[in-house]
């Protein structure tokens, strides 16, 4: 992803978005109106509809090590350990909250109402460790295809939607098997109409041109929904939330 | 993948597996006792147990474009066009049926078998098209967690399973969204106790050497598995079943 751009007047953040990228962590999908499920469009071929929107798998750290994805961040100096142990940089949501915090539009009260917000959690509270949102198997039942005896079991995956109220944007939560342990892994997605874009011309009608971006702005109107979505990852599981509190402890410092 | 080794005397196949990979297609797992769930092993510093096995997504072509990946086949000369207009050679799972027809093991008529198998499969029983194979979403209901408002949802995804009888041998079918398309997408997965692979030394109670590789041997034994698992692919859906056709006349042309 490219850098984001920072207008320190006006204290507006604009991200940009590539358009035609089919892959990555932001994609341009289109709601379904037979169902829920969205599925990627080939922007170049076909136009954007009011139904079309971005799905954004946002992050909020980079490692350092890293330096191809260390370079996106404009605060690639800032500091923090990870839970992990690895060292890392402000990155994506962290930073937007940096510079709000700069511009004083984000109050250090504010950030440290998510610190004691975050320490009242109790660990098994966590959406990762909620006894509640876990992934279940139905029990296997025969069920014979086209002459295979197969057992058939349904693997259920809990999805948490939070919608931002008067605002455009949803995140949702989805909660899959961790990929190299045992245990549940959470995962944040935040979602918002393309109508939310600023483009060189309307994207409603047209199809993208050749890498085109368009950018989606941060600014004192929207900016508390990503104090939100800072507070939602906190208390994703115990790694996120110490995460957080070492991201706010690095602003506030 | 490394090149089959293939033993024209014997009529064996062996497959070697790199037990130290950690992505691709191939990962050794551990079955957990607490539940159904294989997790990943890290097999250098954890030793095989018996509860340890062969996860491998097994494919059957390669896209004769992909030079890389052709040059893993021993068939690369052989040529095919797929479902999606490509042109493809045998590979993996065809690749072995190739040999066990050359060697007359498999018969013209258990591949004609096939193929009639398949003619007999209405479109509407395809497992991609079964309407008892969909996934699910459940109704939203309204869930407050350490306070917001979220709603929660369980996304149901089915999952069939199949054990050759007699074999230590299970296929899985997964049923996901396709990634890139409206409608649902099966994927097949083979799974093998890491005991019936060949190694230097006994696998069980020791860690994996460095790049270490094993040996998983198709013979007369066990290759009318592979025979049944080229029948399941062809109704996993219309792209699947119009593929293996065309794999079976090249295989008999």
């Amino acid at each position: 992803m490219p850098k984001i751009l920072i207008d320190e007047t006006e204290c507006k953040i604009r991200v940009p978005i590539l358009l035609t990228a089919v892959s990555g962590k932001i994609r341009i999908k289109n709601r379904s109106i037979v169902n829920e499920y969205g599925t990627p469009v080939a922007v170049k071929k076909n136009a954007f509809t009011l139904s079309c929107y971005v799905e954004w798998q946002i992050g909020y750290d980079v490692v350092k090590k890293e330096t191809e994805k260390l370079a996106e961040s404009s605060l690639s100096e800032t500091e923090f350990i990870g839970a992990n142990g690895k060292i890392k940089a402000l990155y994506e949501l962290s930073e937007y909250i940096w510079y709000f915090y700069k511009w004083e539009i984000i109050s250090k009260n504010d950030l440290e109402n998510v610190i004691d917000y975050l320490n009242l959690v109790q660990n098994n509270n966590l959406i990762g460790n909620n006894s509640e949102l876990q992934i279940d198997r139905s029990h296997p039942i025969a069920k014979n295809i086209n002459g295979f005896d197969f057992e058939y079991t349904q693997v259920k995956y809990p999805l948490l939607i939070y919608k931002f109220n008067g605002y455009e944007i949803v995140t949702e939560i989805k909660i899959t098997e961790k990929q190299y342990a045992v245990g549940t892994q959470p995962m944040l997605y935040l979602y918002f109409p393309v109508t939310e874009l600023k483009a060189i011309n309307n994207l409603i009608g047209r199809t993208a041109e050749t890498k085109e971006v368009a950018y989606f702005e941060i600014t004192e109107s929207n900016i508390r929904v990503f104090l939100e979505m800072l507070k939602m990852f906190g208390i994703l599981s115990n790694s996120h939330k110490q995460d957080i509190s070492q991201i706010i402890n690095t602003i506030l410092a």
